[in-house]
């Protein structure tokens, strides 16, 4: 257990001041190999999907927005040249959940990455802060956001709002507290200073504004944690004050679950990446799939049907019969099940054309495919193939299972990023930039990433 | 009534819709006289409190925050130069509720000014908007504020949101769409992208956030009117979607309600501003006894007892009976009757001091003062006195009714600009901006007057 974990579990009414000691004492030091690893590895993930959302007609209106405001140029605005720490947050932020394919955590639920990196990345290159300050900032919000996540479960999610928003702003607010060096008192103001703007509605959901939610949830956070730097006054017990967050945004104060120790010392260790450009609801079917497909050496003609048994809130979310286009592609169980039973490349956006969604086999194998409500966690699928010759195949796949092996998750990581990368940016700067985050720690300064980038406009 | 408010109500679940098409068609000629008149006084009452509120500690720091960013000098930050529109929006509607001595309105429950004022001001100097434009903006924005606040009445004030935060966030987006010329459709987008941000704690009550609060509605109200004009896209019916603004932040939905005819036409006939620089719960009993103080010339030496009944609800807010320092007085319903009784001017803040707390003439008045809770609105003060000759005096004064005579409010508001400004700027600077205050409508350009302002610093 870290010494940030270590700190004996105070009363339910200081759960706020619990949560920014912590945050405000994470030292690298303190971090396990793993969590330094995984912290990585969504540093890398964030770049990838990060460029890939830079060409996104929301992320050009918040570029135009932004042109038209001049400042200063305190940090990068990635594929957009450089800009205010305000507008780094915002754009970076909001591009990076663009395309909707950055990673999740359960504990927060919701995508723990994006509204941190865009807010401590800015204020890194303004500072010239290390890889270590970089990786020790993003944990700090880390653990901030799955505690906050944990104490307001699962009535805060259920009542309607999104928790990249709303639990993701006070992640990025302890982070930039702890890049700034903040200690606790003023890492609790910024809490409160961030915790009386926290918004974001999933009812968004589909629209440009749910990116907005990650780009503002990193900006108001980065200003919290500058204003309260600055002595700007904020009550410091924002989560469990009367009428404070939970109170107003949640039925339930669950502070003994927030405070608990994380699982292996860091909740970041069971951060969840995606490695299909659909919707996560299909993970876990594509996966059992093209797991089959890889083991057996499918044929997909010689599928003669395909059973998939899936909690029922697939069936509200992702299961678009007769999908007619790329999007709608993205929202099939069927017909992403027939791409996978077909060895396409579903971690490659560009895949989701109305092209593939008519291509007749996959529309005959997708006929093929029956799909049944079961119990189980969301992240669950099992999948049963009848094949022509008679055999029978199945497979269960979960993809809420934090991944064992993490070299062999580096290793998929890094092929998502050259195929989200190297289309646009070519292969050689895609490569060098790929080599310093594969071990970010080792960077002496943040700069070094984004100076590798800031040639490359949309 | 107005061409605006004869649409006919429209079903309860278009009414995010029916409130952007009221937005968005309001024109200067739909306008009453006296929507006119009190819409000019409110932008006057706006440039007092603002201008003595940008020396405050809070607007200090985010004007530091702004110096450190940077940007075009796109509109006027009042006392500290130019900055960006956010910037303006942001730092002018912080410093407009720094001393919480600007207007509020009951529909709405909370202050309507302070949200829409910086954001539409900003953005009429960047246009080159005229004295009309801007009060048609002003008066969209307000009856936008009321009739949302209306629909979400009781439950969304009692679960503890600020609603000058949370309900003049939208205010702030239909003013700004108005001025921008956006239609219904791009409105009701803009009230989507605003409705997914809106935040704001009463439990930060005491703290620089609350006076945050109002310069984050201004300054997202008008990001969300720009971006919806860029083509931002967001869901049309925030107010009454499932899961929506309504419905995640109030057991209250009353469609009817927000939809009716204002009182004469115009909610922003019954805007209701503040003359005393203290908690507005003890304005009823200064008002009643300073009425009575001037009508029978009283000599305070002569009162035996003075009896105040008010509601409960004072009794938890502005009841400090011993107050030690100035801000104390401000929260004391005893030594604010002394001052009242003793012709002292409870207008300037400058009044408050610990040494007016400690004055023995008004200490050993306000130890006749004998404060009962009663029933009868919060707005409500019935004060009774024994004169030590034997007379007995009763005033009932109730501050939440609207002035019947508007020339004579108007008096009563360049009186208190004068006492605000005039020590800041001097007597000829605040005369030649109270001339143009008088009568906004006819101003050419708003630029004129911020340009009164921009040889002024803090």
């Amino acid at each position: 257990m870290s010494s940030a974990d270590a700190l004996a579990p105070l009363p339910e009414t200081d759960v706020t001041t619990a949560i920014a000691e912590r945050a405000a004492a994470l030292r690298y030091q303190d971090l396990s190999p793993d969590a330094v690893t995984v912290a990585g590895q969504c540093l890398l993930d964030w770049f990838a999907v990060t460029i890939a959302g830079a060409a996104e007609p929301l992320t050009r209106i918040l570029v135009e927005e932004a042109r038209e405001e001049g400042g200063n140029a305190q940090a990068s605005l990635i594929g957009a040249g450089r800009g205010t720490l305000a507008q780094a947050a915002l754009i970076n932020g909001a591009a990076s959940h663009a395309l909707d394919y950055d990673d999740v955590h359960q504990a927060m639920k919701g995508h723990p990455t994006v509204p941190l990196v865009p807010a401590i990345l800015a204020l890194g290159e303004s500072l010239g802060a290390s890889g270590q300050d970089l990786i020790t900032a993003f944990v700090a919000g880390y653990e901030t956001e799955c505690r906050i996540g944990l104490l307001v479960a699962p009535g805060h999610y259920g009542r309607g709002f999104h928790a990249t928003a709303t639990i993701g702003c006070f992640g990025a607010a302890a982070a930039s507290a702890n890049l700034l060096g903040l200690d606790a008192e003023a890492t609790a103001r910024a809490l409160g200073i961030v915790g009386t703007q926290a918004a974001g509605l999933k009812s968004q959901f589909g629209t440009m504004c749910k990116p907005l939610h990650a780009g503002h949830a990193a900006a108001s956070g980065l200003q919290a944690a500058s204003l309260a730097r600055r002595g700007f006054t904020s009550r410091a017990d924002i989560l469990e004050a009367e009428q404070g967050f939970a109170d107003t945004h949640s039925d339930d104060f669950e502070a003994e679950a927030a405070l608990a120790p994380a699982p292996e010392g860091f909740f970041v260790r069971g951060n969840l990446f995606k490695y299909h450009a659909a919707c996560y609801l299909t993970h876990s079917t594509i996966e059992a799939l093209a797991g089959l497909k890889r083991e057996h050496d499918l044929d997909p003609a010689l599928v003669a049907a395909v059973t998939l048994e899936v909690d029922p809130g697939h069936l509200k979310v992702c299961h678009i019969e007769e999908p007619a286009t790329g999007l709608e592609v993205k929202f099939s169980l069927r017909h992403t099940a027939a791409m996978a039973l077909s060895g396409i490349d579903t971690a490659n956006p560009e895949t989701y054309t109305d092209a593939v969604a008519g291509r007749s086999d996959l529309v005959a194998l997708r006929r093929r495919v029956d799909v049944r409500p079961t119990g189980g966690p969301l992240t669950l699928a099992t999948a049963a193939l009848e094949m022509k010759d008679g055999r029978r195949l199945e497979s269960s796949l979960d993809v809420g299972i934090p991944a064992a092996d993490l070299a062999a998750q580096g290793a998929r990581l890094r092929t998502k990023f050259e195929s989200l990368v190297v289309p646009l940016l070519g292969a050689e700067a895609s490569d060098a930039l790929l080599a310093d985050l594969v071990v970010p720690a080792d960077l002496d300064d943040v700069n070094r990433l984004t100076r590798l980038l800031s040639n490359w406009t949309v």
